[in-house]
């Protein structure tokens, strides 16, 4: 067995990325033992028959003695009561962190919470979002060469904030730190306003098909990967909606004034402006491949 | 060889779609004669090097006797002009085709053009649109199982339909016909639309960027999915939405609407209803896997 990173591993939540976490902890072997709690009993037992945990169940009864790591991998609107019921288990030598897409709301809330008990917290967001869901679709080489961002304040300490590192490198991600707020802001741009303008985009399309007839089955390869977020988890989704509201109405708005100006280049039938601005997103859209 | 359905194929335009096209052609063996012309000499040496043609040039001299098959696979804005000038050229025994992304306003200024020679036309859209452009990275099989759909009239005679038809269904594709105007009204908004939200919304990035700092390489998967589109051919879409103006500027105008929907129920922090719309999207995303 590889050197283990801590002696528990408790991952609370075991959906598509806790389930995808606990597959990648066993093959780099950085816990002693794996545990996993979920709401869905058949959940646990699902983890137990694929042999990801060790122990699991709804809520632990106690936890072996040890370092620990927690993750919390629930919806977010999950996080804050789970660390409630949680708490009273945790040794000093715990440390925990989470997967959530929005952060600076998490690490405020969380972070006192956790003080109380003397238990550091360092906020995680792996980038490797899929609108796949449940244990079962889990992928035990999702975190391979996938960008993991983890934000700590200026008054985390060295240890946990290493900790965390270690363990997403050791599960072969590449680390990135960065502020809370400024998460919010560069996902809120990156992640949140494409999801939000293709779910409208699609309810668009649904609106349009009920008063105009088909529509949807003539769509070729181009909509079907550009909508393929849509099909994404849409209770998580609402939750990141909520947590971020602020940043996401801000680049809404934002978008808003990019279309309203390709509108008013087409009825001004202004085209080679036009094609200037298609020109220049596609250069932009060039550089990330 | 199999049996030819014409003497001559003549494509006019050999970027993607025109090189294609001569691949599949001479793949399913449907011409005798296999012609191209290109206004970039380097690309006719390129598809006469590639063996994709047999003859090719700027503009014919002449063309070889018997049953023609033309196709525009031009730019848009190019269909009228490259007409005039191989309307002398053309027998009475030639049909007119095109690959454009628009119909009505082509049918509307080509058919009484041809009409003058007694030469008949019928649109064409193969559903196989790719950010990729140039002869070079032509697709033998780009046509194999992909929808093609045709816009005949009322008043279009039966046999050039059937020779269309049965071109495109040589070439492996599946055919369907449809109104001029519906066409338009059903591209504005699976494929139309689209594309403008792309690349409004890396646009946006871009402007943001600017201001705030790095983020688009903070961009996942599902961002870089979603706006491959946003790569493709600028002048190609000025044209689409310059003749499709109309159709584009009413379902911007629905889309808008519904981004203002999904904007107020953030603002007014009415989640639940929120997570309807997205469970909504999701429902109809799936329908389309």
């Amino acid at each position: 067995m590889k050197q283990a990173l801590v002696d528990n591993l408790l991952v609370v939540g075991m959906g598509f990325m806790g389930g995808s976490i606990l597959k990648a902890a066993w093959e780099a072997g950085v816990a002693k033992r794996r545990l996993g709690l979920d709401r869905d009993p058949q959940t646990v037992k699902k983890a137990l028959a694929m042999g990801i945990i060790h122990q699991g169940g709804y809520m632990p009864q106690s936890l072996p003695p040890g370092r620990t790591l927690v993750i919390l991998a629930t919806h977010l609107d999950a996080f804050r009561e789970k660390m409630e019921e949680l708490l009273p288990y945790l040794n000093p030598e715990t440390v925990v962190t989470d997967v959530g897409s929005v952060k600076a709301p998490v690490v405020k809330d969380l972070t006192p919470l956790l003080a109380t008990n003397g238990i550091p917290f360092v906020g995680s967001h792996p980038i490797a979002g899929t609108e796949k869901s449940g244990v079962e679709n889990s992928i035990k080489d999702l975190f391979i060469g996938t960008r993991v961002i983890i934000t700590p304040t200026s008054k985390t300490p060295p240890e946990p904030i290493n900790l965390v590192k270690n363990f997403w490198q050791a599960l072969g991600a590449r680390v990135e730190e960065m502020e809370p707020q400024r998460h919010d802001v560069v996902f809120a741009a990156v992640s949140h306003l494409p999801h939000a303008v293709t779910y409208a985009l699609v309810k668009t399309m649904g609106d349009s098909e009920r008063e105009l007839g088909d529509l949807l089955r003539f769509s070729g390869g181009g909509f079907k990967d550009f909508t393929r977020i849509a099909a994404s988890n849409p209770h998580m989704w609402r939750e990141i909606f909520r947590l971020n509201k602020d940043h996401v109405l801000a680049f809404l708005r934002r978008f808003h004034v990019t279309m309203k100006e390709l509108e008013n280049l087409m009825e001004e039938e202004k085209w080679e402006e036009l094609e200037g601005i298609l020109e220049e997103a596609r250069w932009l859209r060039r550089g990330l491949d």
